[in-house]
């Protein structure tokens, strides 16, 4: 029948429209097949082995960041992480030491043989903080800061971007292309739970989008445990869910002694939670 | 400080009132500290090991369920699921072929030694159902029909309780506790996902439920992979996720021929897809 | 071009496909231009003037109704809500009198010449209910309960269909034609909030869900302020607002001593708030 | 009982937690009792009396605006809106003409005597954007861009603060406080929908944050119709409800030809909708 007819191409547009579309952005895994894989001190995102980046919320001072350096290190890893610019709701709660903060990791990081990423939160920033890091975080408040995303799109940096807190896939890939578009493509997504009436967990980690950006897209893709559950009791459980669905690392915060951390105290692990979580995820063998 | 002191005092007193609510529940795993073990045909759900419900959204005729119980009894597993009442979002949807379709159920599970679960929509059928029927699941959007929740509670068979689409983890517990509170303790919780704002998938699965639902309460918790995502291609993602987390089983959708199904043509699983989930999920040895 | 003339008949398909759907409604405005209009005891719901349902959320005693009742009365209005069957997030909270409560309310309902509106939770006492009640009420947890439905849809009375927690627009209209495909098309829908991240009201006030509603369907549209809410505060500003944009009637909860109410004392006003509220809103003249 | 004196502190200490919080603020109604009016070129948000801001989505021509400008000049009012730095989902989207579209809006504004608003995105462009311009849009995206809220509390123009899509009424009244912290008190609020689950509109308005907004705060209130809704036959409706429930003020846009706009295209009012408009809600005497 006709309308049989007019059905079909109704289908048959619709795919075109969508094929359109995602054959159109370089980050799409219609114009480039294979895996891209974003190299941070050798931890090769994207390779199909899980990676880790690990740190404090905040940088608060040296000897917080090189005990949790040591750490890290200890156990055989690459990078640490560290806010210095701390994007917080209330303009009176601690805002990260900014520059002074990137001095300490950096410092750190030289004296241990680590990479650092660490959040930016100005374009004005972006070029002078790409001499202190390795890596720049975008973080979920400012997923569409386009000017932002600009900016990172111009350095020659890997660039972790945070999915926004009400963001959608789609969302998410387009603010991706913003970077890609500019010229920057060694960019790992991070998927850290979204906002839902759900309370039982600060945001709801939305495990299915791993897979999806994964499909969508050829760039690495990995979860923050931390920021998606706020819950010590959750990070060990939610990261063998990531690991198991293919993300291809993790982020989580460790602390020295979270009680008395200037920010996100009820979250980060000790150094015996991080012990545990090393021997029962990084450790793992599956 | 007098101040400080008030804040000690407010802190006990939240903690305090928190542990009286929890405490009171029977199905709080303060109550009881063991897992509850549910025994369907042998699969014990609760027991550490991962326990599966496989079959067509909708009864559609004898051979199509034959067909499924085949495979199923095929790959060595003992539990075939199938929807005779369905809730459907529209008067004019197909609704299930009610007792009848029960009926074909019940025929099919005798001649493969397989349980039976299928949704009972109604509190006036669920004595009458516990005829058919191994487990009676009760729908996400029954979730909070409490008549029906309270039905349950009184019979003695395991019931198959799906948190409702906008249910809170506390909600839902507390929809399990009707059942309980009534003397049916054979309650599986089944995460199916949440609505929310994100559209990629057809729900959002909240996987950290998982974790949660499993330390709150002592009861065993499964994850249905089908409604959550509303993919096929996030079946098998999913459920490698559900039980790395830490699920006691999985729920998905089996049909011969899932393009004429007369229900969710586009999220169960055809044999070949079937095969290829057992060899990846269900065989898999972690 | 080619894409061009695929363009314009893949949208002329959508439409076609949309129009469809709508024209098969039977509540759809598609179907039937003019308004539906409810006549509960003279106050017609649909017929452009606002009309107003008030009472108590739980009916505890016959004293408590009639005093309700009185005010009710002496204010010229018409109708008293009170629920007798109370669904209760937990199983150990008050749960309503039951048909006790409903004697009650026709008793003081026939001595106040006022109707009455009572929500009924199960299909098997639609029937009886309807004895009792001049309006049933189908409550936000049972919007998707499909056998309350058809039952409410094969009786001769009023229904006020309540829209689910998380039901879209397009859900609450599908409910509403589970009623009507019944025979009953005396249905007057009832915006009561969504849920959403937002913690400062209970729920989500959707107030443009209101013009939509009356925009594609025929039935008249109420909104729920104490429910929506949940704050005592905001019945009144939220009241206005609803009949600015077009809200054919509202709903709100009265108690005489609300701080001792078995059920809802943070959102029911005492009798002062009630003289408040119609001076502000029902004697108002816009 | 030892219990029910705890339970009496507990509840003591909650709202003097919560006073203490709300007192700090400098835009809580706490701090300053009285409204706080913003005088945008003789319109005065805050004194009672509603107020308006029409215009284009975006900028596209000195002919364009100035077509609109003639409009608004003619039916009495004094701001036009129109947006120079576009932020787009995508990187392939029309990103505006940047400062040489606030060069044509300062132009036209000059020319019919109006004040202008209009949207900026990066930190860096506040003060030289505060020459062309007689208030500062900050939109839903950056209204966590905190560097870009420092920046605007450090100039003297008036500031629209649009709510961000998940914002919490929490989240937004810190975001004002950034900008006041600074030195700049001149903040209009405004409400702009939120993101959930409904697709029926763009966002959902979240009315009754109106009336919450003014109570906790000191600071004008305004609702854009136009991004709340995404449809135009709902712009009415929308603002009548708000100017019902108390805003100060409505925003909407308006374009000569919203058919061919370079973006919005669906939700913009053309001429003779505006007229409605204005006879509708604007000269509507209440």
């Amino acid at each position: 029948t006709i309308i049989h007819l007019f059905k079909q191409i109704f289908k048959a547009g619709l795919e075109l429209q969508e094929d359109d579309h995602s054959k159109a952005l370089l980050v799409s895994r219609v114009k480039k097949a294979e895996n891209t894989i974003v190299d941070v001190n050798g931890a090769k995102f994207g390779d199909g082995n899980p990676h880790y980046i690990f740190g404090p919320c905040a940088v608060e001072s040296y000897e917080q960041v090189a005990q949790v350096a040591e750490q890290i290190k200890n156990k055989g890893l690459k990078i640490i992480r560290g806010g210095a610019f701390k994007p917080r709701t209330s303009p009176y709660d601690f805002q990260g030491l900014g520059f002074e903060g990137l001095e300490i990791l950096k410092r750190v990081a030289d004296e241990y043989g680590l990479a650092v990423v660490s959040e930016i939160v100005s374009p004005a920033d972006v070029e002078k903080a790409a001499e202190y890091l390795d890596v720049i975080q975008i973080g979920a408040r400012n997923m569409q800061n386009f000017e932002l995303l600009k900016a990172a799109g111009e350095v020659n940096k890997p660039i972790v971007l945070k999915r926004g807190m009400s963001a959608t896939v789609s969302d998410f890939i387009n603010a991706a292309e913003y970077i890609n578009s500019r010229g920057n493509g060694q960019i790992i997504l991070c998927e850290r739970g979204i906002r839902t009436y759900e309370t039982s967990t600060r945001n709801t980690l939305d495990i299915t989008a791993v897979p999806i950006l994964k499909q969508e897209t050829h760039l690495p893709v990995m979860v923050d445990v931390t920021h998606s559950t706020g819950r010590r009791d959750l990070l060990i459980p939610a990261a063998k869910a990531a690991l198991a669905i293919g993300a291809d690392g993790i982020m989580a915060e460790v602390h020295p002694d979270p009680a008395v951390a200037l920010s996100d105290s009820q979250q980060q692990m000790n150094f015996d939670q991080f012990d545990q979580f090393i021997s029962e995820v990084v450790n793992k063998k599956y």
